[in-house]
This record gives structure tokens, sequence and C-alpha cells, in this order.
């Protein structure tokens, strides 16, 4: 029964997923300047799960509109949300995004940096398509999004140069980063819909504390494991010396030796790929996975009690499965 | 009498520019995170003319607004225009601008694209403050010429590696690089006084106008006169090989000899700063300096000729002046 359902909304999401990606193949068709508008069409059909799109689509289902409402809204979150990884890939000196070269590698930096420009505008080009009475209220959260996405990116690169962060700092700088995206998605998606305030805010609320879920998660994911047959990396993270929950976590509660050699991860700005293993064991010492498992779930706890009262009953179900696909006990 | 009233719209010009001046200095005051922030304030009040507020607050009075009523577009509008210099500034690979270090020089790439793109989600934040009940048609107006200056630069980048650039290709790139930034303040201007939509029209065209009028003097200007003890730089467009309109009117012009030598400025990427007083001279004898005049000329009537029934005549005098004071006879 709980698998029957399960393909059930697995299919919702990939057909919708595949209305989007239709959208996306025809977008640019033509469009000129190809010096432009080629990297911009390179990025846009270069994959992703589309999860945005979807937060959009089905928040625009939950407060009683059809998913068709928001196809323009839904292509605009991917739009932005693609701005921030052409940039962000410039910034992280990363030559690589789903398998395919960075576009400042595939292209240049000059090219890069206009695509994202160009993806940002395209961006409010498409969510306005959607807006009708509302516009101003659904343009203030979209923007506000993105300026709390920037303070985030920023927040992130100056935690690298710091060496005390807090872990109220660092859930500041995720719930900018990442969290403000997810929450704006369902905002957008509701008040497209026709949603009343009360709906509205619930749905903002499962978007923030899903994003924050799925960010600890992530970081939690990076260090479970081995080393796997298919290369998967594992301890990325501690190799870069990046702040994470679990590292914040395991430095709050270290004492003595153990905490010395979690300051040396900062101080050395990172670890060797054989040393992974020990601070491995070092956190399952410490209990931090057990801690940030936890921390994961109270938020997706959280993200699930926003959408209790949803009406619509595929829209609400759909978000619970999509939680529970996301967000996997890891504990 | 025509210097009294010179003055007069002078006067109207400084004390609008002293307000913007104001609320820029105020804008970012202790915003967190001053990673993010610091660089922001500095690019913002590093000075510049705030022509483009200028012609955001005179369109708003035209139309029977008061000033007042647009400051925050006005803020917009040079936040937006801000953020194109940030990204231009890194694409051209220039050091200073207005006689201080480029953003990513005094700091870095990554503060660089980032600042940008935060003064561009600031642009929005402000006009959304101006936006009243026509807040679709504003938005879209601001959000398509932001599209159009990004294919502008795409085409200018374009066009640097390409050898034959007829004359219309190179307006079409002008009104998108330029004169489409004009046209866009003009609009919302007068969207946001509340303007009819013929007044909107006119207000556009005149924009519009004047942006080609100012960019085609810009490519004169460049190359007039002499190498002064200021240190002038004369003829930077021939010695970096740009293909401006005076340049492309020149090889249309030229036979033989002289049109072999205008071509060598593209095959060699430009020539040597010597080398300018002979380009000067078949310049000179082929007449584009006087059809370049005329050129500028033909859109600022256009531009003066699109403003002629504005009512409001503190507005409508203000707009002749300051197209007189930007556009200037050289013929």
């Amino acid at each position: 029964m709980a698998n029957e359902n399960s393909r059930k909304y697995q299919k919702i999401y990939e057909t919708q997923r595949a209305v989007i990606e239709r959208k996306f193949a025809q977008m640019l068709k033509g469009k000129e300047p190809k010096s432009l508008y080629k990297p911009c069409d390179f990025i846009i059909r270069s994959g992703g799960k589309r999860l945005r799109s979807f937060l959009v689509l089905l928040s625009t289902k939950a407060v009683g509109g059809k998913y068709s409402d928001a196809y323009n809204a839904a292509l605009s979150v991917e739009l932005l949300h693609n701005f921030t990884l052409v940039h962000d890939d410039i910034m992280d000196n990363a030559d690589k995004r789903r398998g395919l070269p960075t576009l400042h590698i595939k292209y240049d930096l000059s090219t890069a940096i206009l695509t994202g420009d160009t993806l940002f505008g395209l961006a409010y080009h498409y969510l306005l398509l959607d807006c009708k009475n509302n516009d101003k209220e659904v343009l203030s959260n979209f923007t506000e999004s993105i300026i709390e996405v920037c303070e985030g990116q920023s927040m992130d690169e100056e935690f690298e140069l710091r060496k005390k962060i807090s872990i109220d700092e660092y859930k500041t700088m995720i719930s900018k980063k990442t969290a403000a995206l997810a929450e704006m998605c369902c905002a957008i998606g509701a008040q497209i819909g026709g949603g009343k305030r009360s709906e509205i805010n619930a749905l903002k609320k499962y978007g923030k504390n899903l994003g924050m879920a799925f960010q600890i998660q992530d970081d939690l994911l990076d260090v479970i494991g081995e080393e796997d047959k298919f290369g998967k990396k594992v301890g990325g993270d501690l190799i870069e010396g990046k702040k994470t929950f679990i590292f914040l976590k395991a430095l709050e509660k270290a004492k003595g030796e153990d905490k010395k050699r979690l300051k040396k991860v900062i101080e050395n700005k990172g670890i060797r790929k054989n040393q992974v293993r020990k601070y491995q064991e070092l956190y399952e010492k410490l209990g931090v996975f057990k801690d940030t498992g936890k921390e994961v779930e109270k938020y997706s706890r959280n993200a699930l009690n926003a959408i209790k009262n949803v009406k619509d009953d595929e829209a609400r179900e759909t978000l619970i499965w999509l939680t529970h696909a996301l967000i996997k006990r890891n504990t």
C-alpha cells in the first residue's frame, strides 16, 4: 500500500518535471544573440531535479489552484536557481556541474557572468507572466529571497576565513543560502494559487524547514559511509575544512585532545583524505551523528506539521512523500 | 536670459542629485553581513552623475507626479546601473572606475560578482517600494530593459571577434546596451507618475533617442581633438580597434587605399597611439566627423520632438536643458 502510494506521488513528480523540461527545451529556441542564449540554453537544459519548480507547483495546488496556473513561476525559480549555480561555480572555482563542464570552463568568465545575469533577468520575466492581482507580494517574496541568498553566500565565504563560528551563526547562514529559496518557492506558489494568508504562511514554514533539514542532512551524508566502488567521495567537507553543522556540533561537545584535533581541521584548513576515517570515529565517539540526525528530524517534523491542514489531498500527500523522499532517516 | 534659465535647471538637477546622494549615504548603513554590504556601499557612493535617476524623476514630474513619488525608483535604476558597471568592469578587465579601484581589484572576483548580484536584487527591492497599482507594467519594463542590456553586452563582445559589422547591427547593439536603460528610466518614471499611455510612449521615445545620441556622441568625442595637457586620451577606440559608429561610417565611405587602412585596424585589433593623428585626418577627409555629428543631431532632435507636448513646464524645460547639456553641438 505504502509502495503503491509512493509510485503514485513519484508519478506526479515525474509528470510535472517532464512539463518543466519540455518548456525549458523550447524556451530559448532561436533566440538572438546566440553568443548569449546558447550558454543560457546549455545550463537550463543540463538537468537538475527541478525540485524548486515542484515546490511552487505543489504549493499552488495546495491552496486550490491548478498546476498550470504556476508553470511560468516554476520556470522562474529554476532560472533563478541556475543563475546562482553559474555564479557560485565561478566563486568556488568549480569545473564540473552535473557531470558537465561549468560555464566559465566551457566558455569563459565573461560569458558565465553574463549568462548568470541574463538568467536572473529571465527569472523575473517568467515570474511576471504568472502574476495577476497580487504581483507586488509575489515579487517582494521573490526579491527578498534573492537578497537573502546573496547574504548567505557572503556569510559562507566569510565563515571560511573566520576561526570561530557558532551553531546559531551557521544556521542563519544556511537559512539564507539554502532555506530562503525553498521558502520563497512555497510562498509564491501559494500566492499565485490564491491562497489565504494562513495557507501561505503554513507553506512558507514548510519550505523553510524542509530547506533546513535538507542542508543539515547534506552535511551529515557527506561524512557517512565509506569510499565505495563507484568513487563516492566521503568526508569532502572535512577535507576542505568546512564548518558544517556536524563539525560545529562535534567542536561544541569535544574536550581535551579531541577538541584539539577538531581545531586542527580549522587551523590547517582541512585534513588529508586518509584522515577521514579517524574523524568519522571521533564523530561516532562524540555522538554527533545522532545529534545531527535528530536535528534533521526536528526540521522535517516541523515541515510536516506545517502542512497538516492543507486541504488538497493530492498536494498534501505529495508534499509529505517529497519530504520523506528527500529526508531519509539516518538514525 | 538663456544663462539664467540654464542656472535654474542646473539647480533643479543638483537639488535632486543631492537627495539621491543622501539616500544612498543612508541606504546600507549598519547592514549585515558587512562582507557583502561594505563593497555594495563603496560602489553606490563612489559618485556618478545620477543621470538615470534624474530621468526617472523628471518623467514622473512630466506627467503630473511629484519628484518624491519616484525617489525609490530613482535609487533603483542607479543600483541597476551600478550592477552593470561592476560586472562589466570584470568582463573588461578594468582596474579603475571614477578614479577608484574597481571592485574586483579592491576586493576580489567573488566579492565583485556577488556585489553585482546583490545590487541587482536591491534594485528590484527599491523599485517595488514605489509601485502602486501598475506594478506589473513598471516591473515588466524594468525587467525587459535588463535583458536587453545583457543582450547588448553580449553583442558588443561578439562584435569584437567579428570582422564585418553593419551600421544597423551597431545601432541595434547600442540601442540595447545603452539606450534601453534610458528608455526604461523614462518609462517607469512616467508610469509611477500615473501618466497616460501616450505620455508614457512620448517619454520612452525621448529616453531611447537621448540614449542613442549620447552613445554616438561618445564615439565621436573619443576621436576629436588632440592629446591635451591633462592627459585626455584621444582615439582610445581606434587604439583598441573598436567598431564604433564613426569607424563603421568611415569604412562604408572609404575606397581603395583608405579602405585598406581602415580594414587594417580590424585585422590588427587596433592601432598604435602615434597613428591616431593619421586616422583623424582620414576621418576628416572622408567627412565622417560631419556625418556622425548629423547622426547625433538627428537623434537629439527626435528626443526633443518627442517631449514637445509635455504639459509640466518645469519638467519639459529641464529635459530640454538636459538634452542640450548632454549633447553638445560638435559640427
